[in-house]
């Protein structure tokens, strides 16, 4: 068994057997890295020399769209061409457990056996319909782990979609026929983080209708001369239909993002946003900390009680912060 | 027609016209909010005496539930009861026009002609099924303008139906039968932010086993002795049914709300996290300013290439912020 490292230096050694391949230092990483270990920094700094290289890609789509069966696919034909594969499986919390509740991640269990495959399902800890913090943590110990593909997949509810649209080179959305139409996907905004759109169980009533209106929608949207026009493709996952298509519209993408230099900017862009959550997240620790201190508690009854603006409020919380 | 303000003393004016209850003071209001407007400090300043009273009402549920012809509905009800409502209606952006895109706010026009009511559409601004960050500024102003119960509807995708719960005294969820199961509502944590759930087109095929599974969940909740039991309520909004079993189980909600001390309580955590949102808000815009100084590029560049992890990046950003 892999001890649990108390020091940084232990850190250096999980990290070096997990690029070993050794599965129980990549779940370890990942338990530290979603519990929010205070070694997370030391974890990032000994990955940071492996990390930048994966393909990340981003699977999201209604409750029953199919996305766990798609995802299963897709992890089987990246592992025929060879790659190493991780999966992270983000799930809304449950109100009674606080972990993921369904069982259809069970299906993974396909590729439990595959040394070629690292599997996690990631709480989404409250943050309700939202990616976890520690979802690019994770990615980066897949990466360290020596990943090239890394699927993330997320149930597609609001904020998910664009953390994870955020967090990926290419997104796929689901559709299904009979799940809601076009305009619920326009509704949501989904025109603008879907880099491919897949309809799955195209085998249905429906699907042709589907298609017709998901490609209709991406003519009306506007993108500039050079811009990526989201591809759609259909697919029956379940029957293993489509996915080489799926494969191929990502493998389309993926040229156009490195041919525009738009990979490099993207990552730029998603290491920027982790950056400022980092510090972001740092801050906002400072502030809570003032509630210990009863400074914001003092405020928040002035402000509830209509003696203060929470303008004023937050001038007096910020001058705490860093006195001038 | 009122004049735009242009230094904080016109705010006061405006401010002084709005409780007297000129419409078009409070529009100008509300538009200056939702713009982010540099003078929202002076406004929530001049607002703050005459807000934390308003009984406000969050409204939730999935499209097509009828969340509109509700609010239409109790709107109606707590203007027969002699209240002054006001009504902020939150859709997701549309990511072609930046502005809602569907029409069924019209319906509302039934109230256009009542001088007892104030209705605003606001966009959610690209914060994808989430509020805008101005309706708490927003519900100040109808609060200002003498409203006492305010009502706020939104769409329930994830993030949204937890804003919403933070912002409301209470929260009324909409489900209807055929619309998702109550294991969907178990995924999406809905139970941990329903005060009272309405089961809605109860004269539909299967809401018997909507309203039985909602019932089955609840009592399947965990809850300390004293904590508030969810509530639910059957209505046929279009036709006007259940709307007074709605707004007693409201009145109910409140009456324990007010009970238990738990209403001071949850408009304190509300004004903390409003001003912590504030806060954030200032220290993230320095944060982007390090991005025109170039400080955060240089950084993020250098994490996405792998030369340097997040943790240190965001402690060189805090450096920044505020040198020691």
């Amino acid at each position: 068994m892999t001890v649990p490292p108390r020091r940084s230096r232990d850190v250096g050694q999980l990290v070096a057997l997990a690029r070993d391949g050794d599965p129980r230092a990549v779940a370890r990483l990942l338990t530290l890295v979603e519990n929010g270990d205070p070694l997370l920094p030391a974890i990032a700094a000994a990955l940071a020399p492996y990390t930048g290289q994966a393909q990340v890609i981003g699977l999201t789509g209604s409750p029953g769209v199919g996305k766990s069966t798609t995802t299963n696919e897709l992890v089987r034909a990246y592992r025929a061409a060879g790659h190493r594969v991780g999966v992270l499986a983000v799930d809304p919390s449950s109100p009674f457990t606080g972990g993921a509740i369904l069982g259809d991640r069970v299906r993974m269990q396909d590729h439990a056996t595959d040394a070629g495959v690292y599997i996690r399902s990631m709480s989404s800890r409250g943050h309700l319909g939202g990616l976890s913090a520690a979802t690019p943590q994770a990615v980066r110990v897949l990466e360290g782990a020596g990943c090239d593909v890394v699927l993330v997949e997320t149930v597609g509810v609001g904020q998910a979609e664009v953390e994870v649209a955020s967090l990926a080179d290419t997104t796929l959305v689901l559709l299904a026929p009979g799940m809601g139409d076009a305009i619920q996907a326009v509704k949501a905004g989904i025109l603008e983080i879907a880099d491919v759109f897949v309809i799955n169980k195209a085998d249905r009533d429906g699907a042709d209708a589907t298609y017709r209106d998901t490609q209709g929608m991406i003519a009306l949207g506007e993108r500039a001369a050079g811009q990526w026009r989201p591809q759609v493709v259909r697919a029956v996952a379940f029957r293993n239909e489509g996915i080489e298509d799926i494969v191929a519209a990502v493998a389309k993408h993926r040229a156009w993002l490195v041919e525009t230099g738009e990979a490099t900017a993207r990552r730029e862009r998603r290491a920027a946003a982790e950056i400022e959550s980092i510090a972001l997240g740092v801050l906002r620790a400072r502030i809570g900390g003032l509630g210990e201190a009863s400074v914001l508690d003092a405020l928040a009854a002035a402000v509830a009680a209509g003696r203060l603006d929470p303008y004023a409020a937050a001038d007096a919380v910020l001058e705490r912060l860093h006195p001038a």
